[in-house]
């Protein structure tokens, strides 16, 4: 299963909107498609966003190979910003749209031919780093889950949500592959489901036993005693530690903390902004109301309602036990600590 | 509107499985088909079952009018059997079975067709007296609330869970015609989405402002300073005051503590279970998985996906800024004021 893939000069993605009813893949043929497919969330996960985003540059740039120069730099512009546009909130968009834009002012002394098959290349290193990196946030995450560890997540930080393996969901695979006998909780990740439908699939694929609950059984199944540790995703990091991860994150970090369970972000350094000082200055999201009254075609709230619908929310760094990264775990993560990670 | 009333012989109930997009009454004839409209939540909500398990005994009863003595009472001991065993959690309804079956006691060295009349007069009186507390719990529970009060509550304890006027949506109410300008956040409240569904629908037909949000955005509301106070209804509460109510209602209240913002129940003191020690002792019931993989026909969760879908959770006393009931609120509640109540 590939979250996303380069074939035949098109980027072609699983149309997650339709798992796990349906397994297929849409065709991207522009960056403004691209930004489509990330805004309807065909893909989303702010690693996988990120390596769209790669791709729909790529795209842009093959399609105006025969242009003169000005024109195929006035394509590029353009896919920088249509891309940019599409979801505010995970800042590996904004990462890779960065390192594309640096690649183009490289190149841009040279042949348009030359530039687009660096573009190109470059998407695909991006891809192909992203699976290397959650490989061994992979392995440094394994050492923390222990052997029986009933491990509860939140919304899909999975294969689904980066170019392979996943962040969150990918500290479970490796903790499966070094031989633990684990089994997880997905919340089911209201509005959009992505627990019940991506997670839940993700796992049963893998023979992984998983259960799955309503987001408001979190307290509940912690006060049970049946939740050992919490792993999950991240859309924006601040530099101090804040998170910003799907909305129902912060709750369940506030039920961790009071039954003293562990609660672990697992997140590639390009999640973390430097950029931002502390968790309120992250964009949030606010997303259709038609999320909430319902589900596809079924509504079932009553005309006259009104809705809320952030699609994040932002955890603050004392309440995270640990940040796992491809460098390693940083315990309690802190602005200092953060800063240390990007010295080395 | 009525949520349950007597017409012509037969129970009638609004079918609340229906409810937003259908508004109809559906009849029971007998004990077991009113206990099956309980399991299958045509009607819920603790006060509401116990008016409805009331009218069941007084259905059994007409039916056997011209029965022999023996055959008679069979058929009440029958139907005490039967909606008892309807829903484990809710105290209202052992409450009023035991209510009716008093009254079985005392009447039964009189006629059928005596004792019948008494039954269904019981039934009635205890609908109408539970329209009544509600209305004091009402003038009890507004004087908590503060002008332009942004107040949330989880599942329904409104007019449909109750015979009229509701517990926590009856304080809401009350409020309301006191004059405060007030506004509602609705939790939708997984799986079965009485917030979405049936809370909404009653502040809009009441013109009361309401704000549907799913339930994890109820951190993130809090932490943002969105919510102001929080009523809640309750199905069972120990003599310590540890209090059962709808799944999530802990979660609420683990949330509320941190962000110090009161968290109040609202119940009348037929939903205390003296008998109870406290919240550990009270049965939790386990509804049907289909509740949680999807909802109505729509399924979105893959096969091979176990679930959890326990149907209450358990809030302990020390969360519970003070227990509003009819003969007034107590705050902070605990075994010694709870006996008190009694008392009197």
């Amino acid at each position: 299963m590939e979250t996303l893939r380069w074939r035949d000069g098109r980027l072609e993605l699983i149309d997650q909107r339709r798992l796990p009813l349906e397994f297929e893949y849409v065709a991207c043929d522009t960056a403004a498609q691209t930004a489509d497919a990330i805004r309807d969330m065909v893909v989303r996960g702010a690693p996988a966003i990120g390596c769209t985003a790669a791709y729909g540059v790529a795209l842009e740039a093959q399609r105006h190979l025969q242009a003169p120069r000005a024109q195929f730099d006035a394509a590029l512009e353009h896919s920088f910003a249509v891309l940019a546009a599409s979801r505010p909130t995970a800042v590996n968009l904004f990462w890779a749209i960065e390192r594309m834009r640096q690649c183009h002012a490289q190149m841009r002394g040279g042949t348009t031919l030359a530039e687009a098959a660096a573009l190109l290349e470059l998407a695909r290193q991006i891809a192909a780093d992203d699976v290397e990196i959650n490989r061994a946030m992979g392995r440094h995450g394994a050492k923390l889950i222990a052997d029986g560890a009933r491990i509860m997540t939140h919304c899909n930080a999975g294969a689904l949500a980066t170019a392979g393996h996943g962040t969150a969901l990918g500290v479970i695979r490796s903790a499966r592959d070094a031989g633990k006998r684990i089994s997880v909780i997905a919340n089911e990740t209201r509005p959009y489901l992505q627990g019940a439908r991506l997670t839940a699939w993700e796992l049963v694929q893998e023979n992984i036993p998983v259960t799955l609950a309503t987001d408001n059984m979190a307290g509940h199944l912690m006060q049970q005693g049946r939740v050992d540790v919490i792993v999950v995703g991240a859309d924006r990091i601040a530099a101090n530690g804040d998170t910003a991860n799907k909305i129902g994150t912060y709750t369940v970090a506030v039920l961790a903390e009071r039954h003293r369970i562990p609660f672990y972000i697992a997140a590639p350094l390009s999640t973390i902004d430097l950029a931002i000082a502390d968790g309120s200055a992250i964009p949030i999201e606010e997303r259709d109301p038609a999320e909430v009254t319902g589900f596809r075609g079924l509504r079932w709230a009553p005309e006259g309602v009104s809705v809320f619908n952030p699609a994040f929310d932002v955890t603050p760094a004392a309440l995270i036990s640990g940040l796992i990264t491809e460098k390693g775990v940083i315990e309690r993560p802190d602005a200092g600590k953060i800063r240390a990670l990007f010295g080395n």
